[in-house]
């Protein structure tokens, strides 16, 4: 197999389009979309379906779905729950369709649509995506949310973290400085991860709100090996 | 005085104009038209007019003046020079004004013209700059030319090196994750910066081109103690 290309992208504002039509997309939301979704496929979740407005999140609710729905960190008032992982446990989304929608993550998700394909990556899946990326032949794009289209250190880290298995593996190249610039991240980040994402931005805002019960499980490798993917529109687990 | 507010910006294409009307943009474009700008004024050049255009390179030629224009490394055919320090000697522009126009190195310029102020920072006054910035009463941004508006690492790495000198200088906060990684990915740089920088894909473009021999001079602290300082759309240096 021909080398495949590796790169990633920091913030939506990066994205380009016209590059990434062949490739997989990687969705990188750390705090905490991606760690939610890949928690909710964990705890038998059948599928999810990402929303970008609240309006849509709204009209599926008064359908009677189960919808997790929040706007910087606060869960909205129709909704079932927000996007902590903890949310979504097996008792509430086992066997479940969600409808999701939260402040940086759907958004990403619409935006990299133009994609060969768009899975959703996370230390929480970590080990099992990496072993799926090296099977594929496809060129790889490691897209991190970012916070309002602002670089963000969590999802730079995991992108890294992706990267340096990718690279370890043989079967990739890069010549993209944001993949080398994550890898060594992740290079300083992974002796001690928890005290590492300290310095974090979005670890300060979710202490501030009281949001921080989660972080500590959202920078766990390997609570899963289902990898979550975009199939028209909706989220389903690989087989 | 209170601390300052310190941010740093990876692209051109995540630079918000709204928060940093009254802050002081330093522009950073190492390889090469910062490192350029600065040997020419540390060469003794008047002044330098930067343009975005080739158009309004190739009307200033015709009025007489010296014009320094590049795309993509490869200097224009009307123009006196490309962006290689090398070429802004003391010989050359002394006591001159330089019209100037580059791939990334203007553009940001007339991006970052609703800033309080603009100046260019580079590796070559990188001590003085520090000292200078210490002693403005204003926040901070560090605008990092990137490449075609990606991410790119020479500049993240200058940024980073600022930084680290500010943030010590205690009269400087920040809550930029871009800050943060910036002055992380100095620190595993500044032990061998032109080993460090060989990662870079500019480093392989310039070298590709046979364009590479300023690189170690573009890496050179404190070769000069000017700062170019943009003043009604013209650079000219600090007293």
């Amino acid at each position: 197999m021909e080398e495949k290309k590796l790169e990633t992208c920091f913030s939506p504002a990066l994205y380009e389009t016209e590059g990434h039509k062949e490739s997989i997309v990687v969705i990188i939301d750390i705090l905490r979309a991606s760690s939610a979704i890949c928690t909710a496929f964990a705890n038998g979740a059948a599928s999810i379906i990402p929303v970008a407005t609240i309006e849509e999140a709204r009209n599926y609710k008064s359908k009677g779905y189960l919808v997790a729905a929040e706007r910087d960190g606060f869960v909205l008032d129709f909704a079932d729950f927000g996007n902590s992982p903890f949310n979504f446990s097996k008792e509430k989304v086992n066997g479940k369709t969600i409808v999701y929608s939260t402040t940086n993550g759907t958004g990403i998700i619409s935006l990299a649509s133009s994609a060969y394909m768009t899975v959703i990556g996370s230390f929480l899946n970590l080990g099992a995506l990496i072993q799926w990326l090296i099977k594929q032949d496809r060129d790889v794009l490691l897209f991190c949310a970012g916070w309002k289209n602002r670089f963000n250190i969590e999802d730079s880290v995991c992108a890294g973290a992706i990267a340096e298995a990718l690279m370890k593996s043989s079967c990739f190249r890069t010549i993209c400085d944001s993949t080398k610039a994550a890898m060594d991240l992740w290079s300083l980040a992974s002796p001690d991860l928890l005290y590492y994402i300290e310095k974090a931005a979005q670890r300060t805002r979710l202490r501030d709100k009281k949001l921080d019960d989660c972080i500590e499980f959202c920078l766990t490798p390997d609570f899963t090996d289902k990898i979550p993917l975009m199939h028209n529109g909706v989220l389903i687990a690989n087989a």
